[in-house]
């Protein structure tokens, strides 16, 4: 696949629809070093989920049953986001432990959704069920080539917005999103897959030299707590990031800093790469650059719940 | 006094030392427009109050006694936080009304605070006395060159990250900020000067032909609650600005907004210029392209508090 020929054409597909995410450059965290951030938790609906779920309906006919989605809850709501503002009805389905704001995040928008006992795995089954009786359109939260073309706009962005770094740090669940960072840079720049200890379906990946089941546990999990890799991301990966894990004080800690620094308030997997950095597990070379993406900010509690 | 001068003179005084805060344009809040916001409550201490602070003391001979500044909070914070940043001590007079958000942000830092009963004028009168009994130093919160040369910084940065707007919105408590704007513009783009209807002391000034005292209340009165509008704001804006009120409801819900639409949870002083749109307080022409500044993201409760 050419894959750069395929953000370029989601990128010209998606724009108007997708936010244009801001990006700084900050010296803090307890880091010795500068630290370019994207923002990208600005998003509409709160992370880089909305361009993967807008460029996959854009670029497909949406059938009358309209749109299916699986979803930890940032994915989900992203589909339905996507889904309203293109006039196709949407139904979702999330785990429980997607947590009483992304639940409510995905209600607002509009969406049918169903709650599902469990982790994300089975809300996966079932959206499959949903699709194979009602002929709605899955749009996959991480390993769909249309998916992977999406969040890749979100880096081709980021070059256009003048990024510096050697090396760009982000957060893996399923690995959707780095696999669009990998797609897009093609070795240009060196990638570095930050994982909870908790939640490394990557990193187990990468030790068994194919995807392979882990448990998911942790602050993390609704965001980064896929069983499996995707097989896009893994293929995209082997042999091409570097594999770092965090514990998840460290992820808190980060959360807790971006926030008392930089009045940036996000949910744990949004804190997840600058916690890599703000506890050793990547250490970069004297001189080297360094990037974090900033991938989601859907917290619980909501700070405005009723 | 060349404003141009002080203020280029005061971004490269300050340089390294402040935060270079992120742009971004976007569509939404209820709008049929799309607007240009400078995130300014990304800057150290969580308003663009670091700016006046830093330029005042790196302009300074600081005394052995340090600095003393009063403030409804966020003044506070930045005075204690460049104060340690450049080694001074420093001695900070708060209301109450400040918060126990911005009374902890100012005790972390590390100065020695006082909280006074009553509004920011009683503290302001304490703050003199401590600067005629030892000798400290004072920043003033809005009213003097230095700290006016300072927050214009904000301005001259916002065009050297590609400004377009014609008009800009501004939040006024004291005058400070917009003051730096009018000094850096002088006419080049319209300055819009929101207030809350609560807390309206550059309205009245306009109104009256001269600072007059108000009483000051509602949700923002800790930020935006100066009892009298500073006299160097008053000169820049007399027949320079466009004075428009917004009641507390419209910030509240601007606030909503910013955290639910984009992510950005701020204070409602960080509110106030947008509800100026949202409410239709202010109503662009047709074809007249918008920008706020989003000035400050202390918000109570800390969603972090312990």
């Amino acid at each position: 696949m050419d894959w750069k020929a395929e953000i370029s054409a989601a990128a010209r597909r998606t724009a108007g629809h997708v936010q244009v995410t801001p990006v700084m450059t900050t010296q803090g965290f307890g880091l010795s070093f500068p630290v370019e951030m994207k923002l990208e938790h600005m998003q509409h609906t709160g992370s880089f989920k909305a361009r993967g779920a807008f460029n996959t309906l854009l670029a497909s006919d949406v059938p009358a049953a309209g749109v299916v989605a699986a979803s930890g809850g940032n994915h989900g709501a992203a589909a339905a986001y996507a889904a309203r503002a293109l006039g196709h009805p949407a139904k979702i389905f999330v785990p429980e432990i997607a947590g009483p704001s992304k639940i409510a995040l995905i209600r607002n928008i509009g969406a049918d959704l169903a709650v599902v006992p469990g982790e994300y795995a089975n809300a996966l089954m079932l959206a499959r069920q949903h699709e194979a009786d009602t002929g709605a359109m899955q749009i996959h939260a991480y390993d769909a080539p249309l998916t992977v073309a999406g969040q890749g706009t979100c880096f081709a962005e980021w070059d256009a917005q003048g990024l510096e770094a050697d090396t760009v740090l982000i957060a893996v669940g399923g690995g959707g999103l780095i696999a669009g960072a990998l797609a897009w840079w093609q070795g240009a720049r060196k990638v570095v897959a930050v994982e909870p200890e908790t939640s490394c379906a990557l990193h187990a990946a990468l030790a068994a030299g194919g995807p392979v089941d882990v448990d998911v546990s942790g602050i993390a999990a609704n965001a980064l707590g896929a069983r499996r890799i995707g097989e896009i991301c893994f293929r995209l990966a082997q042999g091409a990031v570097t594999s770092v894990l965090v514990p998840d004080a460290a992820i808190a800690e980060a959360q807790r800093r971006l926030w008392s620094e930089r009045r940036v308030l996000v949910e744990p997997a949004g804190a997840t790469a600058l916690a890599a950095l703000m506890s050793g597990a990547y250490r970069p070379e004297s001189g080297e650059r360094v990037a974090v993406l900033v991938c989601g900010g859907n917290i619980a509690p909501d700070p405005f719940a009723e």
